[in-house]
């Protein structure tokens, strides 16, 4: 009998924004895996912190921050075969996962490794997008607005392009790409409505108009654009 | 002193997929008050019924199923009063919110009324998005892809405009616009990777591919579409 294989969502770094559910299984955990990187502490361990048995067997899966893809894969079908080795023994894994474990996470690389040989469950989570609304206490979109979810890394001229609409928009994993996003909204005519947002739900979140960001933001920062006034038929 | 008006997100439909901060809150509630049909029981409600203090004061926000844009703004009206009163008299007031309080959701129509005059929190909760993505066990984007979030009661040639690029979508509020989404999608060629949900984390969830969707598709029925292959740099 395999034992299951948990992703889970903690959600935006609150630990209050963690479900009933992730609290459940996070406590009742035996066999803990989380993505680490190979300096500093796990994101996704520290959400969860305060809910790991003590005797849990703990996985880090070390993920060097800066790596081609080929490591990155190395790394995956290494803890993929430590997992496994667990899931074959019957024990079930739990993986905590900032957010939500299948909104841009690392968790479809174990998922895609061992869902077909183990029973898999995921476990929904608060997304930074709802996260971020709450904190620009704005609603994100309204009725039949469109909304696009955008990451910063794309080249300029598609930013452009998907941005040039004039529905909602979330731009995520601003960092680096602040100056590159910042143009890009200036251009259009847009940077007068955009707010800028880092780490929302934790002690060090900020959130200010686009206009006031910092130089350097961090890789967790957002830019959320607001589609026609939410409040327009009010 | 005013009292703090909360609008709650519950999560998707499962009771286990609030949040801690939401089970909290709502235990917690002297006065709660949340959106209802005019027949039936609301979904809001019966997400957090478990959890409700006996002893809570209930305002029930009946809101006419079908109903021009001028009627409802009027029941908005008279709920923000109700409420106002409660939180001008000292007391909290929190109004759970399926999903998520700000993704496509009536609190802003509260929180428009109420948030100068009184303190506000939106709590951010599990939205349908990466439920629905949870139950068909594929991730809902990755790395860099942008994600589109399309509401199915727009026209169809706009449908067929937002539909029509590569990206992974996730089209909402599917229901009685299920014929009009499944030619836009036919016509795009789209139709045999797309995934219908209903329901999801709910007893009677249902997942299956577009083409097996049942001729009349719930109010609350999503159809997901995959960008490039999430697995293709596996």
């Amino acid at each position: 009998m395999s034992g299951t294989l948990y992703g889970i969502g903690l959600g935006p770094g609150d630990p209050e924004l963690m479900t009933l559910k992730a609290h459940r299984l996070i406590t009742g955990a035996k066999v803990i895996a989380y993505p680490a990187p190979d300096t500093g502490d796990s994101f996704a361990r520290s959400i969860a912190a305060e809910f790991i048995p003590e005797d849990a067997t703990e996985i880090p899966i070390i993920v060097p921050m800066r790596t081609q893809r080929f490591p990155a894969q190395v790394v995956y079908d290494k803890a993929a075969a430590e997992i496994g080795a667990h899931l074959s023994a019957g024990r079930d894994v739990v993986v905590p996962c900032e957010g939500d474990p299948f909104f841009y996470g690392s968790f479809m690389y174990l998922h895609e490794r061992l869902s077909r040989s183990h029973p898999t469950v995921t476990v929904p989570g608060v997304t930074s997008l709802t996260a971020a609304a709450a904190a620009a206490a704005r609603p994100l979109c309204a009725r039949n607005e469109v909304l696009q979810v955008v990451p910063a890394p794309l080249p300029e001229e598609e930013l452009t392009a998907r941005l040039s609409t004039g529905e909602a928009a979330v731009i995520m994993k601003v960092g680096r790409h602040l100056e590159k996003v910042r143009t890009v909204l200036s251009a259009l005519g847009k940077e007068d409505r955009a707010t800028y947002l880092s780490h929302a739900t934790l002690p060090n979140a900020r959130v200010m108009p686009l206009a006031e960001a910092p130089a350097k933001a961090p890789y967790f920062s957002m830019i959320l654009i607001p589609g026609a006034d939410p409040y327009a038929t009010s």
